[in-house]
């Protein structure tokens, strides 16, 4: 009934005229009590709508005010405004809903970042939100097309475990105990067999172990679920809770790992620059906008358009952890001790060494591989025939520039005895990763796999400076509203 | 490097012969020394390897067993075994890893879906799991498709939430305090303040409200995501972690939803039987065994294809819940009292009123609506008109057979002050929806949503009858392995 609408999209972007439509959508401006600019959310632009004279009475003309819903019956007609090719001359105006312009949260001026994340809930009407949001969606949509195309299974691991192996994060716990009075265990400590699953449990911290399970039966798997981590990082990178990519694949080594990676990246920018380019151009001229503000030597390099272009059209640069560190030691950013942290081979690179590699020096995305077995997780393969002491494992991380770390993966430890003795020297209970080593156990293939953060990936493609900005309702520490 | 290699599915499906290739797989089973059926889990189908004789030491043949992975390079030569064009005739095999034939779990045998579940991180390498598990990824993938082509926007709304004025169920809690000596406040009660997100946490039990707020900005968006429930309910039906699509579209009434949703379920069902034709045949084959098993008063009328392919081919049918009543009290069923709950206006219907309508009276899914309003949601708008004492809502559920309640929705409450009376009837606090509100104060618009079960819906298209045989880790009372 209601649904003989016609999307605003798809009104601007065809040429023909004379017909008869309907639109709803939402007021975002309205000038000279005729001209209304409309938005329903289908594209950033906003179709104009002309009110004639006298086609409205005054107790009308009073409602049409910016956030106040529209059904307008009209014709299509040749536009005169540059920037869109049709119009809508206005038959009927119906206000479906009234804004009180005077206690409307959203006028029709610049907001900041900070005041639209309070009014979270409503700045999706924002040009700014709309093209982010819209972006996320076709990333998203682009992430299933891509592993769907290559015959990928999507598995759905779980998001409440009771397995911590992994070792990615602090937890949180999920439970039904009460907190006054939780039933307890002679010895005084907290009876966990009594709660929902009949043992403690947390919020996953990823699905890999899970997916490489179901990569031993279909080959080549991916999760796209939710992922947490309650640590206290109150910064503009990190989220408690967030969603994640992890491809796993058997018959895969590290190169392959590589290689897919990169295709990857490339084929979901691909996807949006073919699909958002309307949202891509708004947010290009916003991030300059915005970088003009900053003193020259502040200023990035690209914006965000030509960032997006050179990354589709260029390999990624490919370099080990070890020439890494080299070439750190070798920078005059080192020479002149600009870095905060130290740095030496065996380090955990720091934000400040990712951002020189990939920004400075490399001027691209960078993937590592290579890293130093001792700081990394106990499924990564060790590499043969390291030096004593210096154990590697085929760990790649792909650090991108203005992000840091959007992709950590590796080639998985296959090798039972391997992983049992890499298990037993990190302290990870074997017994209650019986499941997981039965892969090894039956029908142990090479394989390998990726994390891609996808609001991360989310942040590269819109240019959005804070991770907050590119997810609905972000949950950080203190925060959790809406 | 390893990904060189032919996925059988594209070798099975070409009829091109004499080509080297390469295959890479686990033994599903080994005959005569010579014949190898080898899957990689991206079809049901094996592979017919054959190893001539001579070509493998005695050493080799020993450690060719169920479930050990093999490396095959060889020649795609047409076939003479039935139901395949061609096989591999071997020219290299190489083990990748063993699998001992007496511990392997997984025997070439019938096994129960009962045994199956305990080693649910090796049963995907089964048949039926296999092809459920592809079916399960080209339903998500489906569903991502249907709402891309019609410009929604996937929307991730928050898993972790403060809000629980949903009521859909019983929550599970989300927190970081201990449970040993809890912060607590001067009154005793504990101090949520001090929890990580600064106040008590849950997980949610679904996404609508928070896509509402979506929809009053893009006008159409859907969610895929995890939602939970914390009952302790050990039936085959529920789950404590399952996923749900929840879309919600501004400008559509109950009919445009109805019409939405049963568009869209056909629309999955047919994407399944033209891209999974294989998956579906062996089900459809295993179900009618599963049948032969059963007295015939307790089989099914239909076979799962013929099943989905009724439910493609025929509208659902569309009563009201008052017609529902009615035909259960005109209903020889009821008249011989083979009923367990009472049946008047008012209730709310019963698993097997729902059967009764959708299995016996009408043998297909069917679409109630104008459900009474004491028992349903506080969102779920008012019917206009209706005779005091006998209010009721637009909402719908739609029923199907073999499941029951697939999909429930409604059209919103767009009314503020009908909402808001709504609200304190039920006794739901404004204070803490003040954000949800918000849509009703500035532009509100008519909308209506619904949300689909993507477990029951997978139960459905698979003829699965316990919903733990549908998702890969099963959360359910006291169990939470893997």
């Amino acid at each position: 009934m209601f649904n003989k609408r016609t999307r605003i999209k798809d009104l601007l972007s065809s040429s023909t005229t004379g017909q008869e439509t309907i639109v709803m959508g939402w007021v975002r401006t309205f000038r000279n009590n005729q001209f209304i600019a409309l938005n329903d959310g289908s594209t950033n632009n906003n179709l104009q709508v002309v009110a004639e004279l006298g086609l409205l009475d005054e107790a009308t003309l009073k409602r049409i005010t910016t956030g106040a819903s529209l059904k307008v019956t009209g014709t299509v007609v040749p536009s005169l405004g540059k920037g869109q090719t049709v119009e809508l001359k206005a038959t009927t105006i119906e206000v479906l809903g009234d804004s009180d312009a005077e206690k409307y949260p959203l006028q029709p001026k610049k907001h900041s970042l900070e005041f639209l994340r309070e009014i979270a809930h409503l700045r999706f009407r924002t040009n700014t939100f709309g093209a982010v949001f819209r972006i996320r969606h076709a990333l998203a949509f682009a992430v299933h097309k891509f592993f769907n195309e290559k015959g990928f299974v999507y598995l759905h691991t779980p998001i409440i475990t009771s397995s911590d192996a992994e070792g990615a994060g602090e937890m949180f716990r999920v439970t039904t105990l009460p907190f006054d009075n939780p039933p307890r265990k002679e010895d005084g400590s907290i009876d966990f067999s009594e709660d929902f699953f009949g043992k403690s449990t947390n919020l996953t911290v990823s699905g890999q172990l899970e997916g490489e399970l179901g990569a031993m039966a279909f080959s080549e798997i991916y999760t796209f679920g939710p992922t947490f981590r309650a640590e206290n990082s109150n910064t503009t990178r990190h989220l408690a809770e967030f969603w994640m990519i992890e491809p796993e694949m058997a018959f895969y080594d590290i190169e392959d790992n590589m290689n897919l990676a990169e295709e990857f990246i490339q084929y979901l920018i691909k996807y949006v620059m073919e699909h958002n380019a309307d949202d891509l151009a708004f947010l290009d001229q916003r991030l300059a906008e915005e970088e003009k503000q900053k003193p020259q030597n502040e200023r990035q390099e690209f914006g965000l358009l030509e960032k997006l272009k050179f990354v589709v059209d260029n390999q990624f640069e490919r370099i080990t952890y070890t020439e890494a560190i080299q070439i750190l030691l070798d920078s005059p950013h080192y020479k002149k001790k600009k870095f905060k942290f130290d740095v030496k081979w065996g380090i955990d690179m720091q934000s400040e060494h990712e951002r020189y590699l990939v920004e400075k020096h490399f001027k691209k995305p960078v993937i590592v591989t290579g890293y130093p077995a001792a700081i990394k997780a106990f499924y990564m393969r060790l590499n043969d025939g390291c030096e004593p002491g210096k154990e590697t494992v085929a760990a790649m991380d792909i650090l991108a520039p203005g992000i840091g770390e959007i992709v950590g993966g590796s080639q998985r430890e296959e090798r039972l005895e391997k992983l049992e003795a890499r298990m037993k020297d990190m302290h990870i209970p074997a017994e209650e990763m019986s499941w997981y080593l039965d892969t090894r156990r039956y029908g142990t293939v090479p394989h390998a796999g990726f994390g891609l953060g996808f609001e991360r990936m989310v942040q590269f493609v819109t240019g959005m400076t804070n991770i907050r900005d590119v997810i609905a309702f972000a949950r950080t520490p203190k925060n959790c509203e809406f």
